[in-house]
């Protein structure tokens, strides 16, 4: 779009980072910026641009809207589907690293005031020196960004009682493409005055703006949790124990999260558990963990499992009675995906479905893939009460990766189908970006597409904010 | 904006409103859809039309758009702020009461859909019934629907536990102002496809679609709720014991209202309240409500208020010990705007600020209006564990009710002063509409006016959707 070259673009932007800005264009310093975590991206970038203050980050929005030079914005790097790396080559990264400061840490009324490139960790420190917490917990968490956690409305595992990063946030700071900045930061829980700007920027993967801070919430810290691993013999008595947590335990039930035995078996063979967290073998499993506040009493947890396994829903259980307990429950949790790489190629989803119909997309998605591949093997975890399963699916046991993953789309499209018949989402939790932007398109309702495409093109009208991601 | 005579399009329209609908053109008929609550507005409509299904109302604005005729959405026109009421006498009404069913309950997985024109009780019985509870509660919920309380994002008494209308629903199915429909009805809790196209029509008061159907979060019921009514010395303290409830009961909490004792006098005073709920006499009160789910340990409040009574930050409290305290209870906090109105004239606010920043506000609020209009009576109360307060004022004892009122604006301005310093928004619930449009310019950020005036004309490009209102 743009008739400068590189060298006009890289001569241009060198004085607009600012005071403790940097603008990188040696092929060497760009890299771990043009590297992401899959490694499926390869694509350059002219430049990489670290802006030292929100004022820089205008005056390069400014420039570039001028000259139509395309903009990638990145934080920390770790999103899953190429949002925050280039895909045409002409772009250049806009890394938000070190506009990173703590604005504003209210810890008593319950927020706090960051920007856009403080770490994740480093912000759940922030809330836990203050003696609060905030509640959004990643596997990436210790690379993740605020403005790309807030720009993918990442989730995570404690959705099911805190909400996801949207309902996380209160208000929003942008930098629109022209470089004008949107004064959206507030403490406000309820401000009904126009549009809702904010949840519009959060989630849009900085196809509409940069977010360059955030008021988030934070929240006091639970007593304890109670934390369980709970054998069901199938999905849908999982679904069933769901619904019996949910009554018991209301919005005190943290986490309802769902594993195979085949997940935990990897991990055993693989030595990266100590010992077999479960009470006894199962086909499945659930992790469900419940607070409690200071003072309230103990025991919800066991009380509802006890009641479960009277009523014969539910054969075996184990309560976390340590820290040591809780932790390896939750290794086990978190290792799903990983392990998956040990054991070869792996075909992953990140779907989600109306709760209820849980038990039907791992029924017909396994069944559907496996008639695609026979032999394949099925490993379906994640936020079950949320409705969204990683559907992942390991390779036949000593096949080859590559013809394994010549099939990917065959795969692809089988999961897709039953997620589009169950009324589902493509993308639960990471987003577009460009591995996905193609599959939006066919699936999505197409008013909604023009509906998003009116918008992009009101708001960044010379297309210059990551072009060809989402839209 | 059209060249069309009220006779033209009263004979166009005629044909469109479907099977089951209707078109009302004669001023008596009209009456009831143009007298709002507050009696505010007296602008006449060219005509009221009441479409009868979803394609009567496309087709409704595919011609409306096609010959610029202003339309405004209705639904159960209990809007405080003339969003749904004519500005100019130019404008089509267009009231959704005739789309009004329930499409699909799913009680187990805590979901709904229904039409914009269900009544908001309604749905309310309609989620009872099937053993869940839908805890969107608004003072006017018999006669409000579903499109207006989602256009608004209206509030109610459990935001603080529940949130509001936006978070309370899950996807929306909106007919635009060219007549496309826009499925976005789902019951995902996680979808990251795209920009969240629902809550940018959620609160947008129909000024970017009509609404029509929305799917909605059902919760499980309460075995009970723990309710009390507590004497605190002032605002300041009452944030206290905010704080002590929100640490002891986390997200149970469901209700902390704040009242002063002026108002529970004028309801005494005017035959309101059989008896005095309260413990015994305080300046302040609070009504707070903690829920208790099935098979869980009773007496949570009961345990944190003797905390507070130990430290000394409360003096005193009664907690409801049967239905019939509690109803009472809450009948002292919903009758406190009501009553007001029986003393005589009254000046009224709907705003919110941080909650750590409500004492400051109450106090400098106060002080500023009773140096403009010496003798007000201020009466602030609400939804103080939201930070939304309703600043009332009462008229001095024994005023002219129309010299006070002259004086609105002068109180208008002390408190929006205050209110802004403080940084919290001038509508908490009840919108813009035409009431504040004009304040809206005065304090939103120039930038946030000019997102949502660019994404009004890309979704809206002749503006025949409610025009005037919010923009």
């Amino acid at each position: 779009m743009t008739t400068l070259t590189s060298k006009d673009i890289v001569r241009a932007l060198k004085p607009l980072v600012g005071d403790g800005g940097a603008l990188l264009a040696d092929p060497l310093e760009m890299k771990s910026y043009l590297t992401e975590p899959r490694k499926r991206f390869h694509v350059p970038a002219v430049a990489v641009a670290l802006p030292g203050s929100v004022a820089a980050l205008q005056a390069i929005c400014r420039w570039a809207n001028q000259h139509r030079v395309p903009l990638v914005p990145q934080s920390g790097n770790t999103g899953l589907v190429g949002g925050q790396v280039p895909l045409s080559g002409t772009e250049v990264i806009v890394n938000l690293s070190r506009i990173n400061r703590v604005r504003e840490v209210n810890a008593a009324a319950g927020h706090m005031t960051v920007e856009a490139g403080l770490i994740l960790e480093e912000a759940h420190k922030v809330a836990e020196a203050a003696g609060t917490i905030f509640p959004l917990w990643l596997a990436s968490q210790g690379s993740a960004r605020i403005g790309g956690v807030l720009s993918s409305n990442a989730g995570g595992v404690q959705v099911l009682a805190y909400g996801n990063a949207r309902e996380l946030t209160l208000g929003v700071e942008a930098v629109l493409a022209d470089g004008r900045l949107y004064h959206g930061l507030n403490a406000l829980k309820k401000d009904n005055t126009g549009y809702d700007l904010k949840d519009l920027l959060v989630g849009a993967e900085g196809t509409l703006g940069f977010i360059t801070a955030a008021t988030v919430k934070l929240f006091p810290i639970p007593e304890a949790q109670e934390t369980a691993l709970i054998n069901v013999a199938d999905p849908a008595v999982a679904l069933q124990l769901f619904y019996l947590l949910r009554e018991r335990a209301g919005s005190r039930l943290t986490a309802f999260e769902l594993m195979n035995r085949f997940g935990i078996d990897l991990q055993l063979n693989y030595g990266l558990l100590p010992r077999d967290p479960t009470a006894s073998p199962s086909p499945w499993y659930v992790l469900a963990e419940v607070n409690r506040m200071k003072g309230g009493a103990s025991g919800a947890l066991q009380a509802a499992l006890e009641e479960a396994l009277a009523s014969g829903l539910v054969a075996d259980a184990v309560v976390a009675e340590s820290e040591a307990d809780r932790t390896l429950m939750w290794a086990a949790r978190e290792q799903m995906s990983e392990v998956q790489s040990k054991e070869g190629a792996s075909i992953k989803h990140d779907v989600s479905v109306p709760i209820g119909a849980v038990p039907q997309l791992i029924a017909e998605g396994s069944a559907a893939v496996e008639r695609a591949i026979p032999g394949v093997r099925p490993c379906p975890f994640g936020h079950m009460g949320d409705g969204n399963i990683h559907f992942n699916f390991s390779q036949p046991a000593g096949a080859d990766p590559k013809a394994f993953m010549a099939r990917e789309a065959g795969a692809n499209a089988a999961v897709y189908e039953v997620v589009r018949k169950l009324g589902g989402s493509v993308s639960a939790e990471h987003g577009i970006g460009q591995l996905k932007s193609a599959l939006l398109r066919q699936v999505k309702d197409p008013v909604a597409l023009e509906m998003m495409q009116a918008i992009k093109a009101a708001l960044d009208p010379n297309g210059i904010l990551n072009p060809g991601k989402v839209l």
